[in-house]
């Protein structure tokens, strides 16, 4: 549906109006949000926005299933994103119309996760068979950690890695970190550096090297040296590969990439308000194409619990 | 009007488009701006926020009638909340569009007051002679406060009141504090507690106890307890008794009382937008319905000054 | 094309509807940014709102163009402001939508100054000819430095200043400050206070005299004392003079003035819509008026680098 949204956009302009959508987010995220409320504006709906969260009664002791029944009862769909892993489930409970997870604790982002498999697959053709690389602070991305969900519906896909771990990781001798393979729930080859997958992966996805992981300047600066992909290291690619990056960056993916063919990260950017728009127009239109077929069902279910869809008001 | 919104809002999902609601709040509160902004799109108007006010200019030295001006200007209807006593009035003087009272000083929330009443009619049939309960932090409370200046407009009504006093109120014997009968501007019958006035009221209008009143933990505590709504202490009210909350809540009513046949407190904050609907409608609608009929000339008076709607351009 | 607008506002209630404006302000200014909110609604458009950039990813290192990008793939146009001088281009180049200035480093606000012209040609049926005396803290005004470079559009404009001098330049024998011509680019004659220039005026253009610019209260009192504008004072001039503030004001414009007729500054506010709609419509809309004949062509390049209007989805 976001192919055919691209293509016709003029189809869908109007397509949601007289509906109301309502951001709600514990976490502050402008990226997604404003995706999220383009998305929405884009198919014609209105847009109620929870800005920013300690502004709220939240601050003042409020539960935030208080909260997201108050914005279940205001709109006719409500996108939130929470810290805590299993607040999506607690909050769903607390309405009666369809919940938009927008990221949810340590790695569920279904929504970002889809945007990065529209962005792979309108490359490739397809996802089977993909050599995926993913190089940075990988452990602490919920992005990369919800990809490696998403990817494990389709087949023969291979991972390869490069896992820059911080300082707490590194030490806890005594709570020894979980490994690489456990985390994506499938087969991961880990490297040493980037130079060192390079040859071997169709898509590299880059993610965020965190120097707040780090007590030295000295140990960040060694991870963020496997990690980093620059212009001539890219050299070392396929003539095809796809650089992705879910954004904000860091000094892993320097400006001087942007204008190679590798930058698909801007176009992945780009993506996000018709992929979104795309999973509106699911829980809210009338016609509801699946996106089960791409994405497999059980991802569908944490993008949204299986609530009937309420075009009407909602009280 | 309300009720003809929620039974055909069909009929009023265009019927302010063109129009363009500005909301100013001072005082920041999320629910109550964001159910006039769920109004204000369910009718078809634009919605200009001024979010938190402290990033405005108000903070650099701005009048708060400036401000008032400018969306005036902007806009064809302002809603607007200030903490201090006389604000609305000095506001109102400064635009020549319809001003909204969302809440003003430390008793004057005329729109709470319709929703509230709105929400105990529909229980009810009609509001003369009810028997209305209210416990907690009640001379806190500006919807308490404006709830009792509501309730005069009806004929026999009894008022019963759980007064949790803070600490200052309570030691100040220079400034004793006033009766509740003198905030009530009726006769009020004081309670011990809950269990002592179930019997006694057909609706139980629940306030918050609020921590910050109180010094030591255990007089908060003590003041709770007072006031606390239990399922257990339910069973002993009248069958078809209605707990209202104007939420966000405390602890002074658990969520244990959430599935309760007594609980309305949720369709009371679902009443919200209806009733703030209606509101917007008779202030910038063609036809304009009276809530006179409903609430007595003088609440209608707080709640915007007597100023011809402007659906035009305002400029 | 402003005036247009404001005779013939159901012209254009709908001329934007299906478009997209995102505004972006890494400086707030509420009441900028809510009369391009607003002007966008009076189009039809939709808005997205980069409110406080301190709440988004900027703040944890985005650069200002990958923000810029983001808003350029999710909206139709951009409005943004940057403290810094020259970000404007920078940000054009981000995105390929046009982008509209509302505000770059020390003096360049050039939509401000369309509505201070506008304001002034109302009133005195053209600009040519025309004597401005402009007083407050001029140099450290982006208002009035924008100004003086609109005026140099025009044929025989005549400039009186008085000039709020702050300590830190006052005391900077080191590094001389700007003379007030140079500044201007054009000659201006420097007066002792308004009240020296008044008799010479057409205009009064009363600017912010800053506190923050002075560590003694007495040096600020000094110079508020050379620029501040009575009721008493304006009785010395002309009958027709139009006493102008972009707002929010200072002690420097006494709420005293507001009731005489001199006061253009609430007028001018009020413009502040039309005439960005006026700028929306040029860069959005399928009709281009240009306000180049107003305006000439130098500083309609400084509002919206030439990029092509694109109406149409933007990825």
């Amino acid at each position: 549906m976001a192919e055919d949204i691209r293509r016709y956009p003029g189809e869908f302009a109007y397509s949601l109006a007289g509906t109301l959508v309502c951001t709600v987010f514990f976490e502050p995220s402008t990226r997604t949000r404003l995706s999220f409320e383009a998305a929405a504006h884009r198919l014609g709906a209105r847009v109620l926005s929870v800005g920013d969260i300690q502004t709220t009664r939240v601050g003042l002791g409020e539960s935030v299933t208080d909260t997201l029944r108050m914005a279940g009862y205001y709109a006719d769909l409500v996108v939130a994103r929470h810290a805590e892993d299993g607040m999506m489930e607690r909050m769903a409970a607390a309405v009666d119309v369809p919940l938009i997870n927008a990221g949810e604790g340590q790695g569920s982002h279904p929504t970002q996760t889809l945007i990065d498999l529209f962005t792979m697959r309108k490359h490739f053709g397809g996802l089977d068979g993909l050599r995926v690389g993913i190089a940075g602070g990988v452990r602490y991305s919920r992005a990369a950690k919800s990809l490696f969900a998403g990817l494990r519906a389709f087949r023969d896909v291979r991972l390869h890695v490069v896992d820059a771990v911080g300082d707490a990781d590194a030490d806890a001798a005594a709570a020894p970190m979980p490994a690489l393979s456990q985390l994506a729930g499938a087969d991961v080859q880990e490297h040493a550096c980037v130079a060192d997958m390079l040859g071997q992966v169709d898509v590299l996805y880059v993610v965020r090297v965190q120097r707040e992981q780090y007590r030295e300047p000295s140990t960040y600066e060694q991870q963020l040296r496997r990690c980093r992909v620059t212009r001539d290291l890219l050299r070392g690619g396929r003539r095809d590969m796809a650089v992705l990056h879910c954004l904000p960056r860091g000094e892993e993916l320097p400006e001087e990439v942007d204008e190679t063919p590798f930058n698909h990260y801007f176009r992945q950017a780009a993506n996000g308000v018709a992929v979104r728009m795309a999973v509106l127009q699911r829980y809210l239109g009338r016609s509801r194409l699946s996106t089960a077929a791409l994405m497999g069902q059980s991802l569908c279910v944490d993008i949204a619990p299986t609530q009937p869809a309420k075009p009407s008001l909602a009280w």
